[in-house]
């Protein structure tokens, strides 16, 4: 039986850390909403019943129904046996992949500073500061670290020759940052050379490859997380 | 051997989530940065090798060393057995254990909507905007979404007569909230009845009674998380 996906069907957002780690996995799995619509996602999430998901993407899986980005990755890695094998270093992927989800809060809160239920348009002076302040100081605090977790096995991967949900996420995170702020990337090109090495390296995995090449793959836009405002980038 | 904890020493923040947990359980630590001082601690987080944590809390279990306040719940539960010892629930909880991480980030980003680098003197126009949205949005949205998951299992605690990680942490999250905003709280009081029944039932476990009884347990504070800033509660 496939996994059901359930996300948005118009943004990538979210819900493409976990596509893009199925289909370089190459597990099946049925992107539910974008086969039908975001109404029927609504529908489907209000008809759950139990401790339900606070938001998409969720997976259901037979009985299970799983939320949250980082536990559905986490969950998904652990079923299909695409972990290291060993305790200390699964606990060290997951945490890395909370460290993920934290950045791309907020990511999601420089052009939403004020509130999500608001338009960029009504918030865009308080944006403009919180996307100077991101640059300059969240975006190195984050890829540092995750540089430097990249360097502990050698790479080019995670887990050196082995990719893992990782892996997909921050080829993900560095993708969506390249979109999002093109002029200040390019300034900092080589400072995190190991996520620069995952990002050319990451394509080169059949899985990967064959989505990225295929109409499954969606591109950034400005209704998703990663948004691209010129007034926002590095002048 | 004890669990080491490694946290500011001088807020409750997110490490009062885990050492709530901890009390609890009745889990023999040591509050090691409290022993010591903060400097003990930022040493300590540079003396780490390998896939280190992104920031405090974390917590040192012999070999291991495990950051992400909900991965570190998630850990402990599950090493002492403090679960429903069922696949499908321990997801579940664990899920809503990162629910309420998304719901504090949401809640550190009220008085610093700009820059967690920046006071919040320097940003008190944009916190007092995302105040209001967040006490007309977003408390409601996580509080219902908490409450109706306290339902499942009939209450008081998120398993019904026996609590869990998630119980804890959603009192911290109630008497934090009753902290920030006194007058939104008191206005709203009865529209989530079971997370007001858990706030007052968890206090009945010997180990958190006795917590709260003791020096161990740390007011909040304006250096904290949940701050008091009477201009961002309802007027």
């Amino acid at each position: 039986m496939s996994i059901e996906l359930w996300y948005w069907p118009d943004i990538p957002g979210r819900g493409e850390f976990v596509r893009l780690f199925m289909e370089g996995a190459e597990i099946e799995y049925e992107d539910m909403a974008r086969e039908q619509d975001a109404d029927a996602l609504v529908e489907h999430m209000h008809a759950l019943d139990g401790i339900r998901p606070f938001a998409p993407p969720y997976i259901v899986d037979g009985d299970l129904c799983i939320g949250q980005t980082a536990h559905i990755l986490a969950y998904l890695s652990d079923k299909y046996g695409l972990g290291s094998g060993e305790l200390e270093t699964d606990l060290q992927l997951i945490q890395l992949q909370l460290d993920i989800s934290d950045l791309i809060s907020e990511v999601h809160s420089v052009h939403h500073p004020i509130a999500s239920s608001l338009y960029y348009a009504d918030q865009m002076d308080a944006a403009f500061e919180r996307a100077q302040e991101f640059r300059a100081n969240r975006i190195p605090k984050f890829l540092i670290h995750f540089d430097n977790a990249m360097a502990v096995h050698g790479g080019p991967y995670s887990l050196g020759q082995q990719w893992t949900h990782v892996d997909t996420s921050l080829f993900q995170v560095m993708e969506g940052l390249d979109y999002m702020f093109p002029n200040y990337m390019k300034k900092m090109q080589g400072t995190w050379a190991n996520l620069e090495g995952l990002q050319a390296a990451l394509p080169e995995i059949d899985g990967v490859a064959d989505y990225l090449a295929s109409e499954r793959r969606m591109e950034f836009n400005e209704d998703g997380i990663f948004r691209h405002y010129e007034e926002l980038d590095e002048q």
